[in-house]
């Protein structure tokens, strides 16, 4: 690609376009199951922000094919490989690069930057590309999308919204994001912008757990308990 | 009950005292399903709400009544009944309510009121109770509760987030809030507040749709794409 972009619609149309980048989307597209929590639309959004993040600090197109890779191998949450899952990812990504036209200083980055972008591998990556992507992807548990996916995950396993006699659980019982979904901001949500790389990241988590915060603030005058 | 109330748990802790909507409490807990959507936390919202709006025009007693029994008997979605399915609920409010010691006047008004709370029917109710309790009832599907419920009402149907390329359907598309929860939006949701009925009602649906018009322009944000 020519020039970082932060535009959504510029974005794929620019990936669509670039001879690298074109076929890895295409192939990326053809290998993702339909899992709703890490679809193509997820990588796509997880692209643009990682170029966003990342600015003048990356080379645009190792962002981008880093994102495209970065959830390729579905480990099933039951799995025992799951706290694998990023290694496999980052092995797949050595395995497809060369073909695609990737150099192998090129390939490094890239694959070091998947490997430690999981969440619950717990690493902090050195590299900025690495960073941009870590950010990336933790900014998709915050804001709307974070809410959509908090929401829908948490129904999808019989979660309710909110204990409905004690929403903030404050009155002694213990916090359980397994049967309330507004538990899970209080187990992890909220606190996710301390994990965050770079300042970019760092801002746009804050601003997207701010809509969190005025979510239950809202929410606490509708149920008439204020947050 | 002595006084209104607009805080929740003051307001449970009352129907709880009070000799007339203590067992009624109970018999509609007992007596709901487990259906997510229309269970009895949805029933104390409405409660509460029924309460807030109407104010100083309605019983209170009467208020409460009317939420605890608007979705006694649950019509699933497919049912042919499913139309009728608020002239059930005030026939059982008929059949249950001199049991609890309410008279033939107050009888008429809270099943008036049932019957003609539905969305799908489409009737204007007359009387304030009435009113009150459509509009109470319309603000579930306004605000963090509206949102939440749509999320996961699609989620459980297969619906996506939003349409990836085109999420606000500007470009052509047919909107369609069966694949896409976004869409249910533009189609129902935004809508909404020129249907209600009394003042304070519109007011609360203003603010509710003042919050989902916000996730709009923070969702356009983080996906790159303009609200």
């Amino acid at each position: 690609m020519n020039a970082v972009t932060t535009d959504r619609e510029a974005l794929v149309a620019a990936m669509r376009e670039d001879p690298r980048l074109g076929p890895l989307l295409a192939r990326v597209d053809a290998a993702m199951d339909d899992d709703p929590g890490h679809d193509l639309a997820h990588v796509l959004r997880v692209a643009l922000w990682t170029l966003r993040i990342g600015a003048d600090t990356i080379d645009p197109d190792e962002g981008v094919a880093a994102a495209l890779l970065h959830d390729i191998v579905n480990v099933p949450k039951d799995s025992p490989d799951r706290a694998r899952a990023s290694e496999l990812c980052a092995a797949q990504a050595r395995s497809w690069l060369p073909e695609h036209g990737f150099g192998a200083e090129a390939i490094e980055r890239i694959a070091d930057a998947i490997r430690d972008h999981s969440f619950s591998r717990g690493a902090v990556p050195q590299g900025p590309l690495g960073q941009a992507l870590q950010d990336a992807d933790r900014l998709e548990a915050l804001g709307v999308i974070g809410l959509f996916r908090c929401v829908s995950t948490g129904s999808r396993m019989g979660a309710r919204y909110f204990h409905d006699a004690d929403p903030w659980g404050r009155r002694g019982r213990s916090r359980d994001d397994r049967a309330y979904s507004i538990d899970h901001f209080f187990e992890k949500l909220l606190g996710l912008h301390a994990t965050m790389n770079t300042a970019a990241g760092r801002a746009e988590a804050l601003r997207r757990t701010e809509y969190l915060r005025l979510t239950l603030t809202q929410l606490g005058d509708e149920i008439g308990e204020a947050y």
